[in-house]
Formats: C-alpha cells, structure tokens, sequence
C-alpha cells in the first residue's frame, strides 16, 4: 500500500463491466426463451450452466427444515438477532401518505403504495451469503411487499446453501427457487408457470446476472448494478494503526479489485498502516485476493490540511466511510457523499456489514454522488393526489387555459374551461 | 373510441422505442466526441443538426431581457403563480435527516444531503414547454441541489423560446445553454470547457436524447425514460359526458401513440362519452393527431361491477387517474397504481399539467407498479451513520465475528477482534 500526495490520487472509478458482445448476445437470447417456453427453458438452462437437473425448482418444506436442523442454535439466534435490527433499522425508514387542504376546498398530497412483488437474487458459489438475504429482503417487507420471491442458483447436487434458507426461513420468505443466471432474472421479469413475476429485482450477481436486469429494466424495475466493494478511512493521528490496517483489509479481501484507502494528515499514522497491512496480509486465508487488491486499488494518501482529506473523501465518494478523529461528530456536516458513515474506533466496517441494523447494500465506485443505500423507500412509490375545488377552478380556469394555449395545447385548454357550464 | 368489454382489454403496453442499431452507433459516438473534444465538438453537432451556427453556446444577459420584455405581464404572472403553487407541493416532501439513540451509546441514523448539480434537458421543436423547466428545476431547487444547468436545442436562428427563457428566469437559473441532442446530454454528463458537468440528469427528449440517458446512466443518474402520455378515467354514472370526452382527448392531443381509456360500469355514460369524443375531435387544431391516438390507444371499458372497474385501472397502472364518481374519495385506498390520481369533477387533468403543484413527470407505460412522480427525494441521497459504542461491541464482537466466519470472511472477523486490545 503506497503512501501518496493528494495530488496524486488518481480516480478510483473502475469501469463497469459491461460484458462482451457474446455474452450480452446470450443473455438476451436467454430472456427470449425464458419469456415464450417458461419453466422448460429455465429447466434446460439450470442444466447446461448449474449442472443440476432439478424436477422442481421451487425449495420444499423438507428442504427448509433440513436446512434448520443442520446448523446450531446458537447460530440461529444470531441471525434472528441480526434479523430484528436490521427491521427495526429500517422500520424507522418508513415514510407516510400526508396530504394539505386549503381553505378554498382544495387537497393535494401523495399517497404511498407499496410495490406488489419484489424479487431477491442471491448468489451462489463456495460463500453463503444470509446476510444478503436479510439486507435485500427486510426493506421490502418493510415497505408492505406483499410478495417477495427470492432465487439462487443449485450447486451441481441441486440443493443451495442451508445458511441462505435458514435466513428465507427467518424472515418467513417461503416462495425460493433453484435457478440462477440471466435465467432466473427472466423468470422473475416475466413469470414462467411456477415462478412468479415481481416488480422489482435487486441484489448482486455475476456479469450475465447484472446484464440480465440491465435488458428487463423499464418492464421491471431493478437496483443499482453494485461494482466491487470500497472502504475510504478518514483519520487522524488519534487511530490506532493495527485497527485501521485491519478494517482495510475487510474491504480488500472481498475482491481483486475491491478498494482500500487511508486519508489521513498524520505521517506517523500513515507509516504505521502501510507496516501493518503489509504484516497482517499474510495470515489471512484470502490472502492472494487481498494483497493484489491492495496492490491495485490500495492507497494512503497523505494530506496537508484536515480540509484537504475532507475534499478528498468527498472526491472519492466512498461506498463504506470510516471516520476515527478525535470529534467524528464534528466532521459529519462536511461529509457530502458517502454510502455508510462509521463514526469513532468501534464502528469498525463489518459491525454495519451483518448486524448494527443499517442496509450493507451501498452505491459503490462514486455513486455515492447521486444514489443511497437501499431502503424501504426503494420498495413503495408515491401518486400525487390532486382533488380541486370547485372555487379553485373558477378562480384559475383562464389561467390554466392560457398556459395551455401558449405550449400550444387547445384541447387541455377546453378541458378545463367545460367545467364552467357548471356555474353558468 | 370503441366500447369494449373488460375481457376484451388488450394490454396498453408500447414498447419502448429503443433506437435503431444505427442511431445507438450514432450516439456512442457523439458521446465519445464531446467527452475528448469538449465545446468544440458540440459546435459541430449543432451546426449539423440543429443548423446553427453558435458562438457561445450560454445564455446572455441580453437573451434573458429580452425575452422576459417579449411576453406580457398578465402571463409573466400566471407563470410567477404556477411557480409558487408547485414550489409549495414539493417543500412539502422535503424528508429530513434522523437518528436512534440506544442507551448502551449507539446511535444509528439517516443522514440526507442533496446531489451537488442537476442538469435538465427542456426539449425543443415548435412548442415551447415553460411548464417542463417548472416541474424539472423546482424540486431540484426545494432539495437543495446548488447548480442546476438547463440545456435547450437552439432553433436556426440560434434562439431559444422566450417561454422557456422566461421560466428559467422566474426561478433564477442562470446556466442555460443552448445545446441539444445527444451532445447536450454528453456536455452534462462529461463537462466540457464552457458547460459544467452535473450527477443527474431529468427531462424528455427525442429518441436520441432517451438512447444517449441511456448511455451515461451509471456515471450520473437519470430519470425514467417517459413514453407516450396516458390517461384513464374511473367513472360512473354521475360524470358528464362532455367533461370526460375534453378530458380523453386533452391526452390524445399530446401525441398519436397517447393512450386515453375510460372505464366504467354505466353504459349510458359509454355510450354519450363515444358520441362527444367523435364531436369533440373534429374542431381540434390537433385533430390528426388526436383522431389517430383515439383509433390506435382509445378505449372505453365496460365493466359488469364497480369492483372489476377498479381491478382495470390497477392493471393499466395510469399516469393520469381521473376519478369522477359520487364520492371519489372513497375510491382512493383502492387505487394501487396510478402516477397522478385526480379526484371529482373540478379535477380535470390539465389542472395537475400545469398549476395545481404537483409534479407533471410521471410514470408511463404501466410503470406506476413501480415508480413514482418525479420529487425532491429524486435530488438528495442518504447515507446510513453507524456510531457503535464500545459497550455495543463488547456485547456483540463475538456474534458479529462468528457471522463474518459462516460467510467466509475471515479479514472481517478480525477486524472487529482487534477492538478487543482496547478492553484488555
């Protein structure tokens, strides 16, 4: 991890895989066959790209309860425990339907619906990923999703992994399907005869995964396409190296191009993190994926002012931020664009990543500017309410006639003026 | 307009126009151009295709005197006026940062700051749409958003409408530009020398300002991409014919692929609403248009029950909802999607178009199941804030790390170890 100049910080914007011509071929031939041939398409995709052959795709009470009975009861209430803050997080989040009457009749206002169904893709591969399913699920069941489908795709033996289960089986989701890929995201957009059709599809996925709901969006609404994982630290000479190296190193092991970087003003600090990652490294089990993440997408940058580390944090709009200074409180206000905030010595990343409650779903590579964790807003929308007075529209007919006739729509303005037949 | 019944209903679904192969070509190219070559570039694109010839592509002073000297007080007022009622709507979904103190020393919360630029693009061509740089600019003003850039196609003569300068004026944007087309987009997206580069970017266009949204969607954020404008109407047998039929064709005018239904269950209303649509028509100065979108997208559905009526609307998902019945209020908590619901008689649509408050930019094309009136939640962006407390860490270390170890993250587990040092 090299220590650099604010002036040397290059952008971290990696760009984001877009897929190849080939690939985004057959994804969209995928959803073709999907949409006309159903459950017999997805049927012979899960075959040829998950090696399983599976009769049903849909988990059976069997396989929930095998799933239950295989991993401890000690690790199951951590999970409930993680379950209920996660809710009561976002149950906070939640908005109302408010409307404003004015003294001549008229209402307006905004009336809040939740979507009908939404659907949660959880990856699959060697990790299993519960906590993925609690941050993708909770806020729909939140915002009052009446049905939430969830799918994954089977290992060759055509099962899936028991902590995501366990996880479905805690929050009560009981609609979770074996398929994977590009397949599983049409079935979610379209429906087949046994998978449902949702709304709304979130939640991470390899590259078909991600060009699959790239190609529904518009039928079906989708959440941001998440690129790899980010932590910005933002401290002063108060940080201990040996925790801030550690929280680093969280970040770095997710992936080869995850990135890590310190922003502090204090040299000592910044000398003693590079010494520390360099030692740490070494045990981790995923230690090739973290060194060469670091190597890539690692920094320390080393600033002049407090106020040049601050712009920097904000240049870099980090997806997770951890502020360990003397006053964190303080600095929140100058903060402009960050996925998560930690605030002091013991918000150490991974607290936000499972259990503290807050969603771990985040805009990453410099989204941060314009979009926000995921939320239970992402699953309601808004109507505006329009209910106008009889008196209101006597007293600004003309004026809404006029507007209309001058953006040149005559029949918007007789649409309104008819009305005064009634009090002629 | 045919009367139907509701098993008759074809989906109103349009496809979505995606482009030609030809103009996506076209477009990734004007994008690449303006993002190296800057102002130069969009000099080219807007000498090729909007034919003028600039020298500065800002808005002057003098453009401004002009063109607010060229209208007559009467409608400066009006547009003053529609200004301050859709300004008051949006103050009102302002949201506001929040946080949860825990006693054990936690406090977790919601921090909410407004995107730093918003550009919006306010399409050209013969009408003037003063009403559109409202409903664009304002919620972006009301969340705070610093710069707002306003872009706009110059005609020949290198002018832009004096209603459209007029409203710029009105809510004080100083940064206009007239620039077009997909080079407009790119010019917001990327910056170029004179036109500051911005994190969202709303408003309608033609189809190769929807195909270049489409491109830099992910650098900067977007709004939907809008179809053609639609209007249903719920009503029974106390709505006047004529009203509904001004009502229908006030959206049938916009554009032949509109689409203007009325649902009801009296066929005495079907019946005169058929008649007065066909009156109605034929004195329209957009009659052409008018006619075709009535015969393509036109229906009245004739339901056996008020019930099933309602189940239609829910499945059209509207943008505009009238409601005319005898107590439409009543109707509201059935109505699950819907973009714009207007209630009673006095309620007609262009009052919500252009003066009434709420926003114009509304879901299309079915996509109120999932999407909402453009707001001033779509100009601010949330950050989670996780302040954990030492006791909170102390108690849950060991859970957060055992989690960290089931998803194979052995880096995260570490890092929240390492806190314990502090309390040996």
């Amino acid at each position: 991890m090299k220590i650099i100049n604010k002036s040397d910080l290059k952008s971290l914007r990696r760009s984001v895989d877009q897929g190849t011509e080939e690939q985004r071929k057959s994804v969209q031939d995928i959803i073709a066959q999907v949409k006309t041939r159903g459950d017999e398409a997805v049927k012979e995709y899960t075959e040829r790209f998950d090696q399983a052959s599976l009769e049903t795709f849909k988990v059976s009470k069997e396989e929930f309860e095998q799933a239950y009975a295989s991993l401890d009861g000690a690790f199951v209430q951590i999970l409930q425990e993680a379950a209920d803050n996660i809710r009561a997080f976002h149950e906070k989040q939640k908005t109302t339907s408010w409307f404003d009457s004015s003294e001549d009749g008229t209402l307006l206002g905004q009336k809040i619906t939740p979507i009908d169904a939404a659907g949660v893709y959880v990856p699959g591969g060697t990790a299993a990923y519960p906590s993925s399913v609690f941050m993708n699920v909770i806020p729909a069941q939140v915002a009052g999703v009446e049905r939430v489908v969830m799918v994954t795709p089977p290992g060759k033996d055509g099962k899936v992994p028991d902590g995501v289960l366990l996880a479905a089986q805690i929050l009560g989701v009981e609609d979770v399907f074996k398929v994977g890929g590009a397949q599983a995201i049409a079935a979610l957009a379209y429906g087949t005869e046994t998978i449902p059709s949702v709304d709304k599809i979130t939640g991470p996925g390899n590259v078909f995964v991600a060009l699959a709901k790239r190609e529904v969006f518009g039928d079906v609404d989708i959440d941001m396409i998440a690129g790899p994982s980010e932590i910005a630290i933002l401290a002063d000479e108060t940080a201990r190296a040996e925790e801030i190296a550690a929280d680093l190193l969280s970040q770095a092991e997710h992936d080869a191009r995850s990135s890590s970087v310190l922003v502090t003003t204090s040299e000592r600090l910044a000398k003693a993190v590079e010494k520390e990652v360099q030692s740490q490294l070494d045990s981790l089990p995923r230690a090739d994926i973290a060194r060469k993440s670091v190597e890539d997408y690692g920094m320390i940058a080393l600033c002049e002012t407090w106020a040049e580390a601050v712009d920097t944090i904000n240049e870099i709009a980090p997806e997770h931020l951890e502020i360990v200074s003397e006053d964190p409180f303080q600095e929140l206000g100058k903060i402009k664009h960050a996925g998560a905030i930690f605030l002091g010595p013991y918000s150490s990343e991974p607290v936000g990543d499972y259990f503290a409650g807050p969603n771990h779903v985040l805009p990453t590579n410099g989204t941060a500017r314009f979009s926000s964790p995921l939320n239970v807003d992402d699953f309601v929308k808004k109507s505006s309410v329009i209910s106008y007075s009889r008196q209101a529209l006597e007293t600004n007919v003309d004026k809404i006639a006029r507007f209309a006739r001058l953006e040149g729509l005559e029949a918007h303005a007789r649409a309104v003026e008819t009305r005064k037949e009634r009090w002629k």
